[in-house]
C-alpha cells in the first residue's frame, strides 16, 4: 500500500521499519531530517514536507503530544489540507480524548478517514512488531489500515466507531500502570520498612497474584531504586495522568487515584526529577516514611 | 506426622483435608462440633477441647480474625497452656503483625516454637492444595512444617526467622489486591461512562499488561456488577486494610492508597453493604459518577 | 470620573450603583439589555456596545468567567481594540492566572494599563459597598481607579504590581472557604453521627475558635442542610476549584485538599447538584455515613 | 468545695491554681513530687497517692493520654478504687471516646459520678481561666462541679448527659483545627511559590473571612515557619488525629481530610519532626512543592 508516515521517534522509526519490511510503499516526514535518513536507508521516501507525506491512501502519525499533532494535522499546510477525499488518517499517538474529537470532526469536514489507533507498549516492543494496538473509527476506515496495523502490532483491539473512544481507553489503560506504580511503591515501602528484602516481595507478588509484565517491570525497577536512564519519563507520565484528568473532567468522573497521582508527578517534577523513569513516582513513598530509597544499597 | 488442627472453617476444612489425604494423623478442633464431623468422616480424631489437639508434634491454627486467635492461642487452656515444650504452632491465619509478635514471644517463654504461615488463595485454592504460603519462623520450627505446608499449598516463600513479617507481607499483599479493585473501580467507571463496553476494556487489560488472575477475577466481577455471593466479605476486606493501617502507623508508613481503601470499606459498610464482596468498594467510584452501575444492564 | 462599567449580574448592578451614587459618570454596558435600564434609571448612560463603555479614563469588568471576559476584552470590537491609549481597564472577575496574565500583555501592548481587583464578598455585600478587594497593577494605574474601588468596597489590600498575582490571591481565598465547607461537612457529619446536635456544635466553633463569618455562614448552611436557593452555585465553586488546580499545576504545587475538592464537586454535579449552593458538598460526607442529612429533620 | 486535682503539667497547674485562688480546698497530685510543691505553696495539700486525692466531693483528672488516665483512674489503687460513692470524677483531658465510655461505666457501677469536660486553650489561657470547656455528664453531676469549671474557664458549653459525647466534641474541634493548619499550609504554599508574601496573605484572610483566633495564630507560625519550640507539640497533634479516627472508624464515618492529617503526622514523625509544634505539618506542602520553606528568609 501507499503510506505516508509523520513521526520518527523512538517508537515512530521502529514502526515505520515495520511498514516498510512488510513491504509497503513508505514516505516519512519528521521535523528533523537525521531521522528520515535511516528510514530512507530501508527504502523509504523522504518527504520533505507533511503535504508530500500525504499522497498516499493511508497516513500514519505518531508524535509526541498534543501540541504537535494539533499543529501537523490541523495546522497550515498539515495533514487535513493535503490529504485527498477518501484516504485515512491513523492516529497512533497517546493524545487528548477531546483533540481525538476535534480531528475527527475535521477529517469529516474535508471528506476524509480518520482512525485512532494508540498503542501499548515501549520502543523494543514497537522494533519487534510486538505492539497492542486499540483502535476505533468507521468501519471502511479500520479495513482499510488494518492491515497496516498487523504489521506493526501483535493484535489490534477494536473499540468501536468513535475514534476518541480508543483515545479515553489508552488513557485509561495508562492510568492502570502508574497506580500499579504508586500501589507497589507504599507496599513496597511499607515491607521494606519493615525489614523485608524488596526483591522478595516482588517475586511473591509475580509469582502468585500478580503474574503480569506491569508488576515485573516496575516492581524490579522499584525494588531496585532504578530510575534512571528513563524509559518512560516522569514528564510524559504527567502529561498521560493530566490528559486522563481532563477526560474524568469533562465526563464528570472523580478519580482519587487519579488526584493522588497527579500530586505524585507535581511533586517529582516541583522536586527536580525531570529526567526520571515515571516509576520514581514510587520513591516519594519512601521518602514519606523517612527511607532514603527502598532498595537495600 | 501427628497433627492438630484448629479452625474449620470455609479455608480451614479444606486444609484440615488436605493432611489427612497425605496420611498424617490428624485431631481436629473448632468451636461448633458440627464442622468437626465431615474431617472425622475422612479419618480424624475429634478433639473435645484445644488441649485435646495440642498433643502431637504440630498445631496448626486456621481462623476467623485476632480476636479468635488470641483467645484460642493466648486464653485460659488455649494452645500456650497446653502445647508439649519443643512442638510448633503453625498460625496460617490472617492477623496483626502485633499478635504475630505477641504469639512469637509467649511461645518462647513457654519453650515452644512458633510459625507464621497465613496464605494467599479462596476456598476452592484451599481445597485443592493450591495455595500460596508466606512462611516465616526459627529455622528449625519451619523445617519441621514445611512438610505439611506442602500438603495444602503450591508454593512456600519463606520470608526469614522472625514471623511477624510473615503477617506483614500477608498484609502488604492483601492490600495489593484491595487496591487493584480500587484501581479497576475508577477505571472502569471513566471507562463505561464514557461509553465504553467494560468487558471489552478487562479483556484489553488482561490481554496484555495485565494477564493475571487478580485482574482476570476482579475485572470480571466489576465489569458485571455481581458483588453477591461474596467470596471474601467486606467486613473482611475492611479488617485487613485496618490490620495495614496499624502496621502503617507502627512502622509510621503514611500510605494514601491505604487510607483510600480503609474510606471506601467504611462507606460501603456504612451504606449497608455487610454482606457484597469487597469488590463492591468498586461500585463507589460508579456512584461518584453518577452511574447506577458499571455493567450495562 | 467619566467611567465605563460592563456586566450588570448580581454583583455589577450593585457595584455600579454604588459608583453612580457616588457621582462618577458612568455608561453602562450588558449583553441582555433589561439588566441596563435599573441603572440607566439611577443615571447611568448606557451603551449598546461594548466600545461605547471604553471612552472613558476608566472601564470596570465584572463578569462570569474567562470565557466572557476574554470575549470582551479581547474579542473583536472588545476592550483592547477600543479603550484609548493610558485609561485603564480594572477587572474585578474571578478568573484565572493564565488569562490575567494574557490581559496584561495585551494592554500594554496596545499602550492601554490593566488593574485585577477581584472582590470577596456576596451580592449583599456588593450592594452595601462592603466588598473586599484585592488589587494589583501598576502603581500609576492602581492609584487612578483607588477612588473608584473605594466606592465600592470597605477595603482594597493591595498586591503589588503584577495583576496575575491578584487572580492568584483571589483563587487561593476561595480554596480557604471551599476547604472550611468539607471540613465542616466533615466534623458535623462525624458528630451528628454520634449523635450532637449540629447547631450547638457550630455554636461551640463559633463562640471559641472560629468566630468568624465563613464558619457563621457555612456552619448555619451545613447544620440546617440548606442549600436551596444557592448563594453561590456549585457550578461557580467547581470553576474555581479548577482554576485553582489550574494555577497549582503551572506552579507545581501539589494541592490534596484542593484535589479533594474537585472530587467534590464533579461528583455533587455528577449526581444533580446544578442547582445547588456550593456548600452542598457537605452533604457528600454525610452520605459517604450514610446519613440522609446533616440536620436533624 | 473539697476538691482533689491529679495531673499538674502544662495545662494541670494552671487550672488547680485558678481552683485555689477561688478557695476550694484543694489536694493535689501528681507523678513527679516536684510540681506539686509549687501548688503546696499556693496553699494546696499535696497527696503522696492517687487515693489521698480521692477524698473529697469531686476529683478532678488533667492527664496526657489514654494510658495515663486509664492507669490512675481504672489501675490499681486508682481513682474508681478511691472515690467514695456519690462523689464526682471531671475528667478533662483530651482522650478517647472509647475510655470516656469505659470510664463512665466503672464509675456508675462503682456508684460514683463522672463527668467528663475537656478544654480548648494553651497553657496561657489555662492560667488566666480563660478556657473553654466542653461539658457532659448526668444532670446532677455536672451541676456539682460547674462551680469549679466556672473557676478555670471563660465559658461552659454543655453536651448532654452522656459524657463520651464532650470526647467526641473536642476530638472533632482539635480537627477542624488541624485542617484548618493543612488548608492554610497548601495555600500559602500555592500563593508563596506564585511570589505572594506570605504575611500579605495572612493579613488579607484575618481581616476579611477568616478573622479568627485560629487563622491569627497558626497564619503567623507557618507565614514565619516557626515551628520551635512547640506550643502543641506534633505527636500530641497525631495522638488527637488517632483518636478522632478510631472514633470515626467506631461509628463508620469515612473522613478523608482526617486520613490526609494523619498520613501528614506519620510523615512528619518518620522525618524527625518529633519535637516541633504540630503547625509543622504546613512545612510538607511546601516540601511537595520544592520550596524548602514558606517564609522568605
Amino acid at each position: 500500500m501507499k503510506v505516508g508516515f509523520i513521526g520518527l521517534g523512538h517508537m515512530g522509526s521502529g514502526m515505520a521499519a515495520n511498514l516498510l519490511r512488510a513491504g509497503h510503499e513508505l514516505t516519512v516526514f519528521n521535523r528533523t531530517a537525521a531521522k528520515r535518513r535511516a528510514l530512507v536507508e530501508l527504502g523509504a521516501r523522504e518527504a520533505a514536507t507533511v503535504g508530500d507525506a500525504c499522497g498516499g491512501e493511508v497516513v500514519v502519525s505518531m508524535l509526541a503530544d498534543d501540541s504537535a499533532l494539533r499543529r501537523i494535522a490541523l495546522g497550515d499546510e498539515g495533514i487535513i489540507d493535503n490529504l485527498r477525499r477518501g484516504a485515512v488518517h491513523v492516529s497512533m499517538s497517546t493524545v487528548s480524548v477531546e483533540l481525538t474529537r476535534d480531528l475527527n470532526q475535521a477529517h469529516e469536514q474535508a471528506g476524509q478517514k480518520f482512525v485512532a489507533a494508540p498503542v501499548f507498549g515501549r520502543p523494543d516492543m514497537a522494533a519487534a512488531a510486538k505492539l497492542f494496538i486499540v483502535a476505533a473509527g468507521a468501519a471502511d476506515a479500520t479495513r482499510i489500515c488494518q492491515p497496516l496495523l498487523d504489521c506493526m502490532g501483535q493484535r489490534t483491539f477494536p473499540f468501536g466507531t468513535e475514534p476518541a473512544d480508543a483515545s479515553l481507553v489508552k488513557l485509561a489503560g495508562n492510568f492502570m500502570l502508574a497506580a500499579t506504580i504508586e500501589t507497589l511503591g507504599e507496599a513496597l515501602t511499607l515491607t521494606a520498612k519493615g525489614g523485608i528484602e524488596p526483591g522478595a516481595f516482588v517475586e511473591l507478588l509475580t509469582s502468585t497474584l500478580f503474574p503480569a509484565p506491569a508488576y515485573r517491570t516496575y516492581g524490579a525497577l522499584i525494588a531496585q531504586s532504578k530510575f534512571e536512564p528513563a524509559g518512560f519519563a516522569a514528564p510524559l507520565g504527567h502529561k498521560d495522568v493530566r490528559l486522563l484528568l481532563a477526560a474524568a473532567e469533562a465526563l464528570r468522573v472523580p478519580m482519587p487515584i487519579g488526584s493522588l497521582l497527579n500530586e505524585r508527578f507535581l511533586r517529582l517534577l516541583a522536586q527536580g526529577g525531570e529526567n526520571l523513569d515515571w516509576s520514581a513516582i514510587s520513591h516519594l513513598a519512601a521518602a514519606d516514611a523517612g527511607l532514603p530509597r527502598i532498595s537495600r544499597s
